[in-house]
């Protein structure tokens, strides 16, 4: 126990420092490590596998909804980068540049793709004739990069991982059709696996993704009150196409101009779990994308068919669920703090006694709740449990977040919220941008949507006092 | 019939000339397609995905062998690829700079990585510090960058997908044991899913990978009597820790340099699955990777009952294999000639004839062969035949690699083969690397490997006439 008090010690507590907690969280529970190249990380075996858990849910919802993967070039050349004005005038500033291939200066120079709208488009123009080829519903897994100055591991970093999906359409009204089903996609994905609530809802134009008519978003809210934006869906219209003159002839012979959509979630979605689920214990992973569901550990394994047991039990249970047996010759103290670290989601404990009663025990990582369970009835109480954790993990996360929204329907209410109240904040709006740049500078807070599901909070915009358009939510984001 | 033979006229057949027969196939098969970056390529849905076939069958062999994967960033800092001399030596003239991120100036540029030792290295040293935290099996699956002067699809691109298996250990014996072990996971890989039979052997000095102590390499014989070289694994000995100085403490409790490997196979794979399967009507792809393996072609379509058969034939297939059932409004024969183009290893053709008779018939890409087969005893025939498919093309390949593998026992037979007939050459070599550089010269052709079988064709080198010390395969290499 010696230990693992000493391993709890190591971290710090959230209340303390929510940062640094973070910090300590993703090196002690072996997701990163820090590299040379600042602001890029080694995605280590046990944070790339909940992303290979995350890739693979993912995926398969993307080919139940029609998608392909393919995979475009790193590299976009300047003058394709330049096509679409407002796309390079959002990503040429972070971009980075090569100029040199081996020892020759390059001709013309490429940046490392930021995000691949610009090669999708080069590539539709190739292949886009007439309507029989449309439409086109795209996926890649790939890692892009963006010049970042303060970077963060998972939730701001230069390079990382991600999917960006980039489809085109015939028609405008098929295109939106498919920007709201993928945003609902994500939706479903952040509540349904990683059991965090999310909010819907649509991007001001300031935070729209550049180049997008319509900017489409889900956000969650973290443990410390903050907000991070945990995948985006945008609806470009025809202005790429326009952009990249990408054409198609029509069933009635003319040509048109399709439209595009494009939608991403990346290794963030890791840094919100985290900061949503996680404690002063470490991490605590949601059952469905855990590297590692249950930890068997064994107790008084000197003591004859305890491992042997174990075993047994390691065996069976592989065959429906990721199982780690522990057999080394650690204490059982400090397995608990090493496996509660690293969020497991359930801890078996197996030892002499429980072997003479046909039983084990099992504990939840989520409220530490233990329950003894006959062997015989492992293989259904295993399910039951590891969704009755989703379930307390959603519900907590849900709880917290009514309890950190809050109203406001004055300037003056919602400065106080800012200033003393970490959360999400519902207040009207009128629609103007002025609006949204002065409360960003006089309360600090960003737009983070306006939700699908409006109430009407006030008549007036929270700002200027003049007749409101909509509700939003804001706050302080990631 | 007749877009059957248009569609077949698109490709110029291999004898014409068999790099516009390459090229052709991998464009019309939709593999891939060209991009405004020099040397870059979009990987198309039906390339990746016989890609992500192989990615699935890998993942699960290094997995098996308990390997872990992980993920290294893409970028190495001059100083981090300058630490080991040969490494640098090798990469440094191929790689691409990045100097610039957004408009600000690096203070170190920054290179794209070629391969990833160096990184890795950095991370064993900040992750190794005891005999208990070896070995470590890690590989990672990403794109790499080497810039090329002549590029062509698939067989040498500016940008290429592979994965690189990176390993550290306690002994140089492990090393060892493991670089041949991967060795052995790439021979099966091609031989038992791939149907490419490959020749394992160690590199020559010359021919050896920067940095390691030994390479190992399978080499496959191609289509035009080229050779490819398909997988290659390394010993590096402790020369990267030492440059690293990567150390730990072992059980005698003294300072130790452990030992490393890499091992990679890349996209470049496909190429060999095209040039050795394919034929003058497209692409013939192994069942084990195939995007599609039965295409359902509906026959007569127009008649009652037809298409209605061909989607329940689908639909029951489809939860053992992969297939696709065409039911456009092409003619059977466009619809022929275009799945034989695209490889597909079994076409099922199902018309009124058949559904009367309660069959349909099957016909195979690898040979024409065609075969009629009732519909209850479909799901038991098409493992059979997809089983036959794999096997005739295995034997294919295994009789025409014999038949262009010749001996050559002097300098005057070795000429009058490598300029007359395409294949590998089995010659003695004296172990000098002048002899070597010398063959390059004057026959053009390089050393492919010292094969692990050894015969004793003469006593002789087959360039200086010195004696022998190893039987070596050399020829024409992609």
């Amino acid at each position: 126990m010696a230990q693992q008090k000493k391993m709890v010690e190591e971290i710090t507590s959230m209340d303390e420092d929510f940062a640094k907690w973070y910090t300590d969280v993703v090196k002690k529970a072996e997701l990163i490590e820090y590299t040379s190249v600042k602001g890029c990380m080694v995605i280590r075996p046990y944070g790339f596998a909940i992303w290979e858990n995350i890739q693979q849910i993912l995926n398969s919802k993307f080919k139940a909804t029609g998608h392909e993967n393919v995979c475009m070039p790193m590299f976009i050349t300047e003058s394709l980068l330049n096509k679409e004005k407002d796309h390079v005038e959002g990503f040429a500033p972070e971009v980075a540049w090569v100029e040199h291939g081996g020892s020759e200066k390059l001709e013309e120079r490429l940046c490392v793709r930021p995000t691949s709208e610009t090669l999708f488009c080069e590539h539709y123009a190739n292949i886009v004739h007439s309507y029989r080829d449309l439409p086109k519903l795209y996926n890649q897994w790939v890692s892009v990069v963006r010049w970042e100055k303060t970077t963060r591991p998972f939730l701001r970093s230069r390079e990382f991982l991600w999917q960006e999906g980039h489809t085109i359409h015939a028609t405008s009204e098929e295109a939106r059709e498919e920007t709201i089903r993928m945003l609902n996609v994500y939706a479903d994905f952040c509540e349904k696996y990683l059991a965090i609530p999310v909010i819907k809802g649509v991007k001001t134009e300031k935070e729209r993704f550049a180049g997008a008519e319509d900017t489409y978003t889900i956000e969650a809210l973290m443990h410390d009150g903050k907000a991070l934006q945990s995948g985006t869906s945008h609806y470009f219209g025809d202005g790429f196409a326009k952009a990249f003159d990408i054409q198609f002839s029509g069933k009635d012979n003319l040509q048109h101009f399709p439209f595009q959509t494009s939608w991403g979630m990346s290794t963030r979605i890791i840094g919100a779990i985290i900061m949503t689920h996680g404690d002063d214990n470490g991490l605590v992973l949601p059952p469905a994308v855990a590297p590692i569901q249950i930890v068997i550990v064994p107790i008084a394994a000197h003591k004859g068919g305890v491992n042997e047991k174990a075993e047994e039990l390691r065996a069976k249970l592989s065959e429906k669920f990721r199982v780690k047996l522990d057999s080394s010759d650690n204490s059982p103290g400090w397995k608990f703090a090493e496996y509660e670290m690293k969020g497991v989601p359930l801890r078996l404990e197996i030892g002499p006694k429980d072997i003479e009663k046909d039983q084990c025990v099992i504990v939840r990582r989520d409220n530490g709740e233990k329950v003894f369970v006959p062997l015989g009835e492992l293989e259904e109480k295993i399910p039951e449990l590891m969704q009755a954790v989703h379930d307390g993990l959603y519900q907590k996360a849900v709880d917290r977040r009514a309890e950190m929204t809050f109203t406001a329907r004055d300037f003056e209410e919602l400065k106080d919220i800012a200033d003393n109240k970490p959360g999400f904040i519902k207040a009207m709006w009128c629609g103007d941008r002025k609006c949204e740049d002065q409360l960003k500078e006089t309360a600090g807070i960003t737009s983070r949507c306006i939700p699908f599901e409006q109430e009407q909070v006030s008549d007036k915009c929270v700002c200027c006092g003049k007749p409101a358009k909509h509700m939003l939510y804001w706050g302080k984001a990631y």
